[in-house]
């Protein structure tokens, strides 16, 4: 297979069947494959690109990748492969959407970001944001993170998927 | 500063201005920032942005990445972060364009991929292509990878500026 093609989401498919075909080129792309980095790189792609291919609100997808616990400190998440503009090298935990998320391990369903207290703004453009954490033996090692321009960008169906998703990241990368 | 704007060009620059604002701003993001995942993830957004921010053929640029030397065996190639449709996940040292400039420590730069020997189709949109080792202490860590939609996409302005690039990289990040 030509591997780009895994990124290539048919229009006028429902949300659950394009994170039904992320979830399945994930899990085709983890394969015989434990490096994080490279099975990081190639989700945050899917992920991008699924999202591009829906109707209003996801279609505005802004930012999508990953940031990990920061291996020279523990106290900080770290930049990870990214799909979008470039983005803050660092945040502590407990800041932000993404630092709250991972030091809580639950995921943030966020509707404006500019009602968030603490809010970290990479981006300007960005109005709504999701972060799930990826939890490996009882500890966040990671987290998912998706920006969208618009407001209420992401609903139940994003979250319970990419849930799904950082279940499959964690069960399929050493960190 | 908004980290987006690092990544954001203003149309009708050079090529020499836009690999300009590319190094100056990388060198900034790399500023007390070593880690390497982070510092590649920011610079391919960077670039990416910047050459779809030129006139045709570089702004039918469909990949913009690194591969880096894989931890878990050295002659081989592994996907690091990249901006664009998902990726080979690993590249044998000596096969096709980036395993053949990794395997040699030198900058290849392909006017048609088509007739490249041993080329590896990731994704069968790609055109030209060009490769820049990053060498640390005399040593290939990594490489930059960038494809074009269109044949000739890259000539000796972006080899020049890209290996500039490469050098930055190998002095500020460790591997």
């Amino acid at each position: 297979m030509v591997h780009a093609e895994a990124s290539t989401f048919a229009a006028g498919q429902s949300k659950a069947e394009v994170y039904a075909q992320v979830l399945e080129q994930a899990a085709a792309l983890f394969e015989g494959q434990r490096n994080w980095v490279c099975n990081l790189a190639n989700t945050s792609s899917l992920l991008y690109h699924a999202l591009l291919s829906l109707p209003s609100p996801s279609n505005a997808v802004n930012w999508c990748g990953f940031y990990t616990v920061d291996p020279q400190n523990p106290n900080q998440l770290i930049l990870g492969p990214f799909q979008g503009h470039v983005a803050c090298q660092a945040i502590p935990l407990g800041r932000g959407v993404c630092g709250t998320a991972a030091a809580k391990g639950e995921t943030l369903v966020v509707r404006d970001v500019e009602e968030f207290p603490g809010h970290i703004a990479c981006d300007a453009a960005s109005r709504s944001e999701i972060v799930v954490p990826v939890v490996q033996e009882g500890r966040v090692v990671a987290i998912i993170d998706v920006d969208c321009a618009e407001v209420g960008g992401f609903d139940g169906v994003d979250k319970e998927k990419l849930e799904e998703l950082a279940g499959l990241i964690a069960a399929s990368s050493d960190f």
